[in-house]
Parts: C-alpha cells; structure tokens; sequence
C-alpha cells in the first residue's frame, strides 16, 4: 500500500479491507485520499470506495470525482496494450 | 444489450466490441449514452468507455459525469450483499 505520494492507494491483490483500513488511516491526516486502480483491479478500487463511503456516512466522508483513463504497458512478448485506469476521489466532507 | 430505455448500455458478460457497436449505434441518435455495469463488469465498462474515447477523439464523443454507487442483491442463500455498481456517460461533445 505504500506510494509515493500518501494521498494515493494502489489497489493491488490484497484483502479488501487492508485497502479500506490504509484509506481510512490516511484520511484521519489528510483532506482526501486518491483511490487507484487499472485493469482487473478496477472493480474492486470501487469496491473500497463504497465500503467506506457506506460504513463512515456520519463520519463525514463522500466520494468525490471520479476519472478513467487508460495507459499504455508492455506485455512479455514485448507488445504494447492499452490497460484502462480508474481514480476515485475520497474526501472528507467540510465541517 | 436491449434495455428498458436506450441511453443505459449494461455491461454483461458478451464480448467488448458487442457493447463498443450498441454504444457508437446509440450515440448516433442520442446527445448521450450511460453506461452501466456492477461487480465483476465494472472494469469491462471502463473499457468500453475508454475504447470509444480512444478511437473516436476526432469524431467529437468524450466521458461525461462518472457514478458509483452499491445495490443490495439476494444471493441464493437468501442472505442480500452489496454489489458495487458505476454508470458512465459518454457524450456526444457540443458541435
């Protein structure tokens, strides 16, 4: 879970929840939290996304803008794809 | 594809280019389209969305407003889970 910028989690193949408890810790420091994901991780970035916008609804916390886009990796045979990208805003609602 | 009303294009479980084609044939007739998918197609609507705005940057379509959202479904246990859900707008841009 760690990035280089601490607003932003990667989704990757770990347990939901461990993604749900590193956003959760990084939105008790900061205004909002960049969820992201691309290709088959993709539902699973909106999955934590509505788990916490679900369970901390008094708590104050709502899911802002959301962006897709895609980027271009290179697969083992050394061609290029397209892979889609998903980025979910979470933010914490102003007092 | 069909559905109830003809700008919401789900996502099921047919190939890529099927939902690509119903969306493009849509957008020919309709200033909008939104598309629909929960669960495991949600990265499969991303795709789609990103496919038509790839290869029709000229021909003027782009992505519109993006929600995510969960719907309660009964499984065949009886027990209702949450199922994440996004809608996508791919609209036609303004002339």
């Amino acid at each position: 879970m760690s990035s280089e910028n601490r607003d932003v989690i990667f989704i990757g193949k770990k347990p939901l929840m461990a993604y749900v408890t590193s956003t959760l810790i990084q939105l008790a420091n900061l205004p909002a939290v960049h969820i992201k994901a691309r290709g088959l991780s993709i539902g699973r970035a909106v999955d934590v996304a509505q788990i916490i916008s679900r369970k901390t609804e008094n708590a104050g916390y709502s899911i802002g803008e959301i962006k897709i886009g895609s980027e271009q990796l290179e697969s083992k045979d050394g061609k290029s794809r397209n892979v889609s990208t998903i980025e979910i805003e979470v933010k914490r609602n102003a007092p």
